[in-house]
């Protein structure tokens, strides 16, 4: 429980109405998309960057634990309060500061949607490229924090590659601005990159200065259609080793076409084993032929047939179903976001199937394959203890598996409080504890977030 | 001095003739494109990761200072050994480690020259974006410690976009690993664009995962004539506002026009004051169309003409002529590096101008204006201590006028010694500390390149 002279200054600190302690609220900011919940004692709404250092000094001079918090639509648990104390919501934080599309730049709140940048730029002939799925009701913050990607990643790039510059609150309390206005920008420490995807445990970002991209004058499309999976995955690799760039590449697994077969009849053709959703842009007269040297690519004896796709709502109808389709057969299915270089794809996925047999765990995979980043999901029941523990089993050895194919755990999901026992398997000792240095540095008293990313030290 | 007993021990670790103490040899070691010397009283070379962690863990027991230093190209004086001690040549750790075109992944020790990973990755038609002026006799581990652009970068980004992760020797001798092989991944901090730019003083890097992007299907070209400076930066803001973006946007001023046309006679038209050199790349069917938007977009009352260039070596003629050219007139010019948002350009011109009047001191401007990157020469006299006076407080006002502007003070050449006192001027003193700070977590003797990036505090 929090002290009474903290919960008054932290009033006196937001103003009327932004401070709620009530049952329902606390449990309202205590989740994520991870399902699991850890209320909060009490949640605080800031409306500016010196709100935020008033709310972060209180919280350093009481010793309470500050977990800054966008939209909750995290799926590792990052933005959840697990020891309590203060969840810090920057959802009323939502000014668009500046859109300069002379400069290329949208500076804003880390409260602003995802979409609502993307509508403030696009008549002007620019989009920023992050694109989570849950862009539409996602916050920048939330994107900064997790580094978050999607689709268009595997020719745009992620968030870090589409900021210029950061104003944020550290644990002590300082505010900091790092980066700068300008494309181009090399004095001091890169500060802004080590901000992004640090998940709030860092500092607390209150203020971006992002780089916008011009929309790519035409957009087409593709579909492929394989026999088998194995053909796919070299596919996957034969598309990303020629020169035209897909700016999505999308894979699903058997098991995913299943699914959507089963809600959607007549969607996907039964022969259909592995399919690769594949959208190319750029200039109008350059979509035929980058689609040419794709179809070409993505040719082999395991194709059935890829077409040329006219309606690109249609291309991304079948992605689109499956992600709540998985939600609702398997609400506690374990979601995983691992990634491999494109090249060992179809080492991943025949392994991934013979781990899935061997462990009997129904697993569903899908993905941004030109990253190679896949979404593995066993999908699991949660009343069947035994079940689970074949599951916890199969995930273990599957990061066994994408360590040993050169991967990393974790392509845009993050780490949060999820994936944090594993991290020690992915980064050596020594660079985790210069991780964990530099955490101290900003954050001595570890209140921002305390406990995620890393676990507690052995 | 340093004792006889360190320089037994730094010989035995890296073995016969490879440790040089001869006042030649110093001096040889001792300076860089800076123009200033200051000679070390050793220098050594590593060939492995192994032995730089040896050789920073010898210096760390005896506390002497440590420069590591690629092929000495710089502009600021970061690679030079200011402090003395041994300056550690990574010009030997010359291997390309692997050349994988399937994951578009280039893998090479610090040593190898930016031109010889062009080289490898060119036949299987990729490249690394990066491109500096001395790409042809810079490394690669200077490129990452500079975070190096070039003219391509208005397009391509720099440095920092196009590493995927780095293996590096902190000041306390730990050999740590960042990022990951894979274009995803966000599992703990990024400490790799930390190290990008940090110009050796957090971490000596020692092998360095580099990200390949496609070469371009084709390239095109214009030049755009004006009659005055200002209808030019007019004509630059309008390219950088419309989506057809630049492969290149090179500016020259009438100065740096003077000087090509002194030595070059017939080069350029004699009522031509300011002229941009545009590259525009991409799909065959999309050359056309780009470079005709531009060439609507630079089209102003001051254009004089603006042509369609089908030989790019003549495109890039006079712009390679310039850079020796202003060595061989005022060796001790004092070149700056600045940048200000591309709006903004009008300004920073007009204002340069009227400085350069004011203090009477000659100055040729040109350099990568998509991105608002001014090379800013002022051509002293360096026999002439009054013209140095005017030319000192000329630059200072001249940082003024590009912080006023929302720029900051070096795009792509860094701070080394030579900038390292307006540092201050542009990082607030509360995030000047942070870094600090963190430099202090990785190097606690501070015998990694020491006095650079930052000035003493006050």
């Amino acid at each position: 429980m929090l002290p009474a002279a903290f919960l008054t200054r932290l009033g006196a600190i937001v103003g009327d109405g932004k401070l709620l302690t009530d049952e329902a609220s606390c449990y309202a900011y205590g989740y994520d998309n991870s399902r699991k919940v850890f209320p909060p004692d009490a949640v605080v709404f800031a409306t500016s960057s010196e709100e935020v250092q008033q709310v972060v000094r209180l919280c350093d001079e009481f010793a309470v634990p500050l977990t800054p918090r966008g939209r909750g639509t995290g799926t590792t648990g990052a933005s959840i309060p697990e020891q309590g104390g203060v969840a810090l919501s920057l959802e009323r934080m939502r000014r668009i500061l500046a859109v300069d599309p002379a400069n290329r730049v949208l500076v804003c709140e880390p409260g602003v949607l995802n979409q609502e940048v993307q509508d403030a730029a696009r008549p002007h002939g620019f989009f920023w490229p992050p694109d989570p799925s849950s862009a539409a009701y996602c916050s920048v913050g939330g994107n900064l924090a997790t580094c978050a990607g999607g689709p268009h990643a595997v020719k745009y790039g992620v968030t870090r590659d589409h900021v210029l510059g950061l104003k944020a609150v550290t644990g002590k309390g300082d505010i900091i601005k790092t980066g700068c206005y300008t494309t181009k920008g090399v004095v001091g420490y890169d500060l802004t990159r080590l901000l992004i995807g640090s998940e709030g445990t860092l500092a607390i970002i209150t203020e971006a200065t992002l780089k916008l991209t011009p929309l790519p004058a035409a957009v087409g499309g593709l579909t492929a259609h394989y026999r088998d999976i194995a053909s796919c995955a070299r596919a996957i690799a034969a598309i990303m080793a020629q020169p035209a760039l897909p700016s999505a590449l999308e894979f699903l697994d058997q098991a995913s076409l299943d699914l959507i077969r089963a809600r959607h009849p007549g969607l996907l053709p039964q022969e259909t084993r592995a399919l690769l959703m594949i959208e190319v842009d750029g200039a109008p007269g350059e979509i035929a032929s980058s689609a040419q040297a794709i179809r070409a690519a993505c040719s082999n004896d395991g194709l059935i047939r890829a077409e040329i796709v006219s309606d690109l709502k249609a291309l991304w109808a079948a992605r689109k179903a499956l992600s709540p389709l998985l939600r609702d057969i398997a609400p506690k299915k374990i979601n995983e976001d691992i990634v491999v270089p494109v090249s060992r794809l179809p080492e991943l996925l025949q392994g991934l199937g013979e781990l899935s047999a061997r462990y009997r765990v129904a697993n569903a995979n899908f993905g941004h394959a030109g990253n190679g980043n896949i979404h593995v999901n066993l999908l699991v029941n949660p009343d069947d203890a035994e079940e689970l523990q074949r599951a916890e089993a199969c995930l273990d050895e599957i990061f066994t598996l994408v360590l040993r194919l050169d991967g990393t755990l974790s392509g845009e999901h993050g780490v949060g409080r999820e994936k944090r026992a594993f991290v020690a398997r992915e980064i050596d000792p020594v660079t985790l504890q210069l991780m964990r240095d530099i955490k101290q540095v900003f954050d001595p008293q570890n209140i921002l977030n305390p406990g995620k990313m890393f676990a507690d030290p052995q």
